[in-house]
């Protein structure tokens, strides 16, 4: 395989996310902007066949090259096998509108900048495709850009993540899996592997000992393998190996101990899913469907890149509308109701917001996230807002401000991976948007 | 690429249809029944990583080998890239329901045959996934088995043909296309093929003059290079061809006269999928999609299989829920019409159902279709219900009798490809359905 496809894999497949990574290095240090690498104006994929410079594949990774994975966030299916997550037949129930014209207006001083910026210029800045405010469950911002529209549906990345997460936790509150158990109880095939020494709960935090990089300039670092076992596309002939069987050869980081240290690592989705599967009976993307999409009067199918054994990429492949994430981000902020019926139990949110370890995370070198923590694959604050979120790369997030009772759903297509790119033009608008909708209730 | 995988290509991409093939002689004498081929109890592609014996793949051809075809027909987006016909956002409209319980004890005599057969009987001799029956509009009769549900897409196959043409029929009806113009005038590229001497309508009609045999016995019949050319999924590194490419290499058959002569070959609903893109500005997918899919409260999203330049499968590539499909059907009944709204102007329906060329059809040599023509990529049987059908491999159907008020949608699984396997216990089941809907009405 060539060397483009795998890192193109690597990227899509296994949706990494996190505030910095070494992968950046090898990003355009001056990527066009929002407005000049706008996928409308550049015409990828347009008539067929489409010229040679704009066809884009998942063979030769072109697909996933910025600016013109601007134009495939939001047609992943079209170059990979997927697998629904049904909304099933109902009609959707649309979300209250009461939309807030002040808000374009707000002002916000990025982090470490000094010129303040509006709330309009962050999302020009952040190269948004989407991005939608819920306040109280009603809708008081939504916009769109790029390739998204209300009725198309954009990559999650590791967004996805946090699903993973919420289900396995979900299944733990019934009792179907026992966070406290080790790996191979549910997983008898990862005996041997970096997971036979974990707890379920190690996997659900991160807190795992992988000997695992993501180092893109190392030639010998675990991703290519693992991007070559998630191969959706396997050649002709070509044994198929699959992410199962990749996951069982992970080996311990040597030096480490389980459940000390935060450690961003993939692969611990991956398991999570597997554990999920094998503890429900099912897939993530079955799972997902029956527990939440097809509950919520959801507006759109979404869908799971599946590896050529049909597991879906719980890691990092979840597609959907960006109202429907937004329905997932209120039943969060809802403590799990919706409508009435408790879809998560109450206990796993709650869990989530209090978070995992913060000195577990402090270990992990995230300096621009101090004091946070990671919990049930979710990013949680500890701000005074108490706000959580889900976050994956090129700009993916649900931010949840309990204190604020908001949800913000960003879709974006940032020229660099990492979320430190963005965090900086996000998070402090994030902050002030809560604090906006605080004031103008009086708070 | 192996012998197998451009197999299966050839028959999943292409989606050949018709009443006799050659490839049919490799197919098995003595497949296993409907019920010992369920693929719910075969257990394909269940757990990570499935065993290796219930493992499915598009690159080894595996899926779309009986019985494991069987599970694939319901979830080919899982193994392919695919790309959405989405059905809006809006609620769904259901269509009535008036259950007719007489229909299962309906005998007729199959064709051939000696002895009756039921109505139900007949479905499972003919692989049945999914069988609905609308009477005046109304659901008289629906049927699942297998791996489809109400809420599940099943492959259409040649049926997609159908849509093709009607799309193409429409944009003809409203001055965007000249059946009567050369191909070369939409598609300039076709120039040297054997495209450049047809006229647009003989592409809906197929009644061009293309060398071109999907004769599976013979190594150098063009059904392979064609099938590699449509491959959606390139090794990395190999040079992209795309369908489009390969159409423009197609000569004409030698001592055949263009307009004479029905011959079934799958090339034209492809061509005839770029010359509804290039006069509409957009693919037969989108097209579809605001034509159709999102004007008549579908239940689901639709989708096509895609080549590995985005291009949709026009000539086999369709997949749907089995009701939405329905209500298609019930739209060409309705001469067009749904809910008051004209989607498809009343003289496409009618040009259809008048039918095509029966001498230009008897000379193409179908001897279990006798008397009946092609039109507009739409099978006409010219019987005295005036019913036509769209039609596709393994006994995908929508059949529409006008005369009794009947739209039957079919999709199943047969072990052998061509109808002409399932036409007998099929076509007369039809005839005696509309017969008894016609006698209840005391007619």
């Amino acid at each position: 395989m060539t060397h483009a496809f795998v890192a193109a894999l690597a990227l899509v497949l296994l949706g990494m996310s996190g505030p910095s990574r070494a992968a950046d290095t090898a990003l355009p240090n001056a990527a066009p902007d929002a407005e000049a690498s706008d996928p409308r104006a550049l015409g990828w994929m347009q008539d067929f066949p489409p010229p040679p410079d704009k066809r884009l594949s998942a063979a030769d990774g072109s697909f996933f090259r910025f600016p013109a994975l601007r134009w495939s966030v939001v047609h992943m299916r079209e170059f990979l096998p997927t697998v629904e997550v049904s909304r099933g037949l109902g009609a959707p129930v649309p979300l209250p509108v009461a939309l807030d014209g002040a808000i374009d207006a707000i002002r916000f001083t990025p982090t470490g900048a000094r010129a303040p910026m509006t709330w309009k210029a962050s999302l020009a800045a952040n190269y948004t495709d989407g991005l939608v405010v819920l306040h109280r469950g009603r809708v008081v911002y939504e916009f769109y850009a790029g390739e998204l529209r209300e009725d198309r549906s954009h990559a999650a990345m590791s967004v996805t993540k946090s699903l993973t997460g919420t289900l396995a936790a979900m299944l733990a509150a019934e009792g179907m899996i026992d966070p406290a158990a080790p790996v191979t109880r549910y997983v008898p095939e990862l005996a041997g592997s970096a997971f036979a020494d974990a707890r379920v709960r190690d996997v659900m935090d991160m807190t795992t000992c992988l000997r695992y990089s993501e180092d893109y300039a190392d030639p010998a670092a675990e991703i290519w393998e693992y991007a070559k076992a998630s191969n959706p596309l396997p050649q002709p002939g070509a044994e198929v190996v699959g992410t199962a069987a990749y996951l069982r050869t992970l080996q311990p980081e040597p030096g480490c101990r389980v459940g000390e240290a935060f450690a961003y690592k993939t692969p611990n989705a991956d398991v999570l899913g597997w554990i999920v599967a094998r503890a429900s009976g099912t897939s993530v993307a079955t799972l997902l469907s029956e527990r939440i999409w097809r509950r919520m009067g959801m507006e759109q199918a979404g869908y799971f890149q599946v590896d050529a054994t049909g597991m879906p990429v719980a890691g990092g492949g979840f597609s959907s509308g960006l109202r429907d994430m937004a329905r997932f981000g209120q039943l969060l902020l809802d403590g799990g109701s919706w409508k009435g019926e408790q879809l998560i139990p109450r206990a796993v949110v709650e869990d989530i917001r209090k978070g995992g370890s913060r000195a577990a995370f402090a270990r992990s070198g995230h300096p621009g996230l101090a004091g946070w923590s990671y919990r049930d694959m979710w990013w949680v604050t500890h701000n005074a807002h108490g706000a959580f979120a889900a976050r994956g790369v090129h700009g993916q997030t649900v931010y949840i401000d309990p204190k604020a009772e908001m949800v913000i759903v960003r879709f974006a297509s940032h020229p660099q991976a990492a979320n430190a790119a963005n965090d900086a033009t996000s998070l402090p608008a994030y902050q002030a948007l809560a604090d906006h909708l605080l004031s103008r209730e009086g708070k």
